[in-house]
């Protein structure tokens, strides 16, 4: 198996991280997940992603020092050329270098760091929901909500690379208090953080039998798989406040289809897998509200394709392009004879 | 004077037509500004078109023929291609092949029809307070609102056509009625139109003496003009409407900086040249206030430098690019022997 270029991608969450191997045509070969261990510093936090990139090869019969490339999305600000994660919080990471620190332990593979919500939607570009678009915007509600915008096939990343922090869009001047500190953010409005907001109220409502019995008063039981279960049960109160968030995700298209005139619009992150199409089509519904008809037939709304696997497969393709770039600037510098 | 490049920029409101000639220099020789015949009909819009172009070149003491390209800025959807202006109800236009019609009146010169907010954007790219920068939103407030994107140097004009509505973006859903059907609209709450709902009220509680003997209960009479009166009187209630559109120009400005992180936001449209810098540091601030610290020092907010000169620079820009691309493309149609 040695002539073929295997490589890997790491989504770490704050949560969890998931790692992939793929063939040189991006087929999965294996997919492990495992606890981030948020709370013990940045040396634990690469020592579980090294640990799991290797059961992950281990599953896949690769040795890990056979990787071409790996690539590790990240839910906070980094700098690429050097690998660091600048302030990552949640996970106790400050000015710490990820990058340098997975590739020693595994060989020196070459390892490049990347954004989360940004290898998300590269994924779906590349092999999932977006194959054909040219001009389109990712949405990924969770925790949080992320965007990213693809411009003539390439991912924006913005004049500071901060493009697609769409969750802190305001859409309602005022509204509810956001983690950010702003007031009607579209995260403060529709995140799953909003949603478990509503369910504490309607669970101590008497309403809800079954988000009193599954999470009641505890704001962090709110699990994606709690609405899908009260959604199942068609409980009232998890159906508005679905709803509610997929209201909010269609006022936030609206404002981006008017703002940047996408082809097609992609819905993902940890929300979308457990609620897919009810989401789609209320958000699609309130995105038709909000705009102009011509606007509105003008673009898709999609569900991500990929699932757990967008970022994944978005970190390693990404990482996989760098190692290919910088192979090919090492060529370039011997002058080329002729053009 | 035959050898020179001439050009000249149109820039077609509802209310008023400015035509302005350019040198090769794109130096103004001369500016001229007529009523529109919004009640007339497309040939009466034509025509006044037409007579403004040879009024504005013989101030310049040039032929109307001797033009190499002519650029119409209009603010309503167009078919670029054909030169047609596909609806502008506010000027009785549907389906008018404005470009074509002006170009036999004027000896075939080629005419080339943009958007007027596209063209004032790029005017201030090209000549004004863009001329540094790469990536950038141009904002204009005037009775309407619209936007324009610069992305890596060039315009971005969207899947459709349609990028830049920023006016329609929801920064309150559910307030103030927009004229688009929707509410909560960024112009429903910061266009000059907005504003002067709020004058009418100042000016019948008795407390805006200025607005009351300036305009009184007559919305249409609130232009500009009496808004920045009223200002320099240190009229309260001014104050407050004038701040509080800045104030929502400043949160349309945040959302732009989270979704789409330009390197500088250019404020023009009718309502700038009279509130300049007061309106801009309100806006600033307000934009401040809204964002992280880190994004809001990222980005620069300017004043367009051309006022009403941006639109009429920018479609003669346009146009003369076009003209060259068209000269270009039927040169290339000869094979190249050599690269």
């Amino acid at each position: 198996m040695g002539s073929k270029n295997y490589s890997v991608g790491v989504d770490l969450g704050a949560t969890k991280i998931i790692a992939a191997v793929f063939d040189d045509k991006m087929k999965a070969l294996s997919q492990c997940k495992a606890k981030t261990p948020s709370d013990k510093g940045g040396d634990a936090v690469a020592a579980a992603i090294v640990s799991l990139i290797q059961e992950t090869c281990g599953e896949a019969e690769l040795d890990g020092q056979a990787l071409t490339s790996i690539g590790v999305a990240v839910p906070a600000p980094i700098d690429q050329a050097t690998g660091i994660v600048i302030n990552a919080p949640n996970m106790g990471l400050s000015n710490y270098p990820l990058g340098k620190k997975i590739s020693a332990a595994l060989g020196s593979v070459p390892v490049f760091l990347c954004n989360d919500v940004q290898a998300g939607l590269w994924g779906e570009v590349k092999l999932g929901a977006l194959l054909d678009y040219q001009n389109a915007v990712g949405i990924f509600v969770g925790t949080g909500i992320g965007g990213g915008l693809l411009i003539n096939g390439q991912l924006w990343r913005g004049s500071h690379g901060h493009a697609g922090e769409i969750g802190h869009m305001i859409l309602e001047e005022g509204g509810p208090a956001c983690g950010c500190g702003q007031y009607g953010c579209y995260e403060a409005l529709a995140s799953r953080t909003a949603m478990a907001k509503d369910a504490v109220m309607a669970a101590s409502s008497g309403k809800s039998p079954i988000f009193a019995s599954e999470a009641g008063g505890d704001f962090k039981k709110y699990k994606s798989s709690v609405f899908a279960k009260a959604l199942e049960g068609k409980d009232e109160s998890a159906t508005r406040i679905v709803s509610r968030s997929a209201f909010w995700t269609g006022v936030a298209m609206a404002n981006l289809v008017n703002a940047f005139d996408p082809e097609a619009i992609v819905l993902g992150g940890g929300i979308m897998p457990r609620f897919g199409e009810f989401y789609r089509k209320k958000a699609l519904e309130s995105m038709t509200e909000h705009l102009p008809p011509a606007f509105a037939k003008g673009v898709k709304v999609l569900l991500s394709e990929l699932g757990d696997l967008a970022v994944p497969s978005g970190a390693a393709l990404l990482a996989k392009s760098e190692t290919e770039k910088e192979a090919g600037a090492g060529k370039q510098s011997v002058p080329a004879k002729s053009k």
